[in-house]
């Protein structure tokens, strides 16, 4: 990971990015941070922080101009280095991140789908194509993919995982209600949906 | 929130559980932090850390009787209260959630869709009934809902929020790709998917 970016403030810079691009659209040519903080409802002082691990400089009194902290963030983000992603497990929830298009915002492109369905494989979602998840090894690594999406059914998704590991992927995004076991240097999110829904069930 | 839980040990309770449901079905009776640890890739320590902020007490040698550690947790999370959810865009990502049927391990009821697509309205999806979206206030106060879920496209979230909040609801999970401005004590935990890809894509 670039620097040591606390993961909390790694997480809002792509918040920072999408509400700054609306700006961008109003036609605003600065921002000051306590315009943004206002905005999304956090402190001053936290965004003057987030934005500081960018290489956007502030200055005095106007803040931001607002197409350099665009950038500054579209670089560190890695937006404009474009990054292939796959998806495992073209279900109900694959079907609607094959759906989604916002992925291209932040330069990456989910560029195939595998599924062992006989009657899944071969057809596409958006364009993309769901391949057959015994090619999955040998696909990863002829396309050189290091990032992936995991929606595959609990019980599958270690297995699933390993084969991604093995094949060269170092980051992934999964919506399996597990742990997943990896490697030191590896990088998970968990996505599990109804944990996170338990977890406000508590809090109220 | 019960107790001063850091959201990080709170995120993990869920894991515990459904770990654990999987050993009592195997039939185990005891489990020690130690085993836990291992099997989740965690530290022993935190492990510890975290189950203490439940009910459960851990034995000298053997650990924890694993059935009053599953009610420990499940008391907790608050497994045994029901509580109804409802949740907001029956699109691709909504309808995915409807199918999904992990909700009622955590007590959680998801009884019902609302949307503004006529076509939409009035169907259901896994037995729960698509409503329409101008009855969204009423319902929430009538069925005293606290809980929502929002998969609303970004430019309605801050709407539909709004009246969630005024109707009555206290939590909500959030997959639109916005931060929503809410009243303080109110908890939302926000599910980007693009933006998630974006930050595992900027660790690699």
């Amino acid at each position: 990971m670039k620097s040591n970016i606390p993961v909390m403030s790694l997480q809002r810079l792509p918040v920072y990015l999408n509400y700054l691009k609306t700006l961008a659209k109003d036609g605003d040519k600065y921002i000051s941070s306590g315009a943004i903080a206002h905005a999304l409802n956090l402190g001053e002082v936290l965004v003057r922080k987030d934005l500081a691990y960018t290489s956007a400089q502030g200055r005095t009194r106007v803040g931001y101009v607002l197409s350099e902290l665009i950038s500054a963030l579209e670089e560190y983000l890695g937006c404009n280095d474009k990054k292939n992603a796959i998806l495992i497990g073209a279900g109900e929830l694959g079907y609607a991140i094959l759906c989604y298009g916002g992925f291209k915002n932040y330069g990456i492109d989910l560029v195939a789908a595998y599924d062992s369905n006989p009657e899944k494989i071969g057809k596409s979602v958006s364009g993309k194509p769901i391949r057959d998840v015994a090619s999955l090894d040998d696909d990863v690594k002829k396309m050189a993919v290091k990032l992936a999406v995991i929606c595959v059914p609990a019980q599958y998704a270690q297995e699933v995982c390993d084969r991604l590991v093995a094949s060269g992927v170092k980051a992934m995004l999964n919506f399996a209600p597990v742990i997943l076991q990896t490697p030191e240097g590896f990088s998970v999110i968990n996505m599990d949906v109804a944990a996170n829904l338990a977890i406000l069930s508590s809090m109220i």
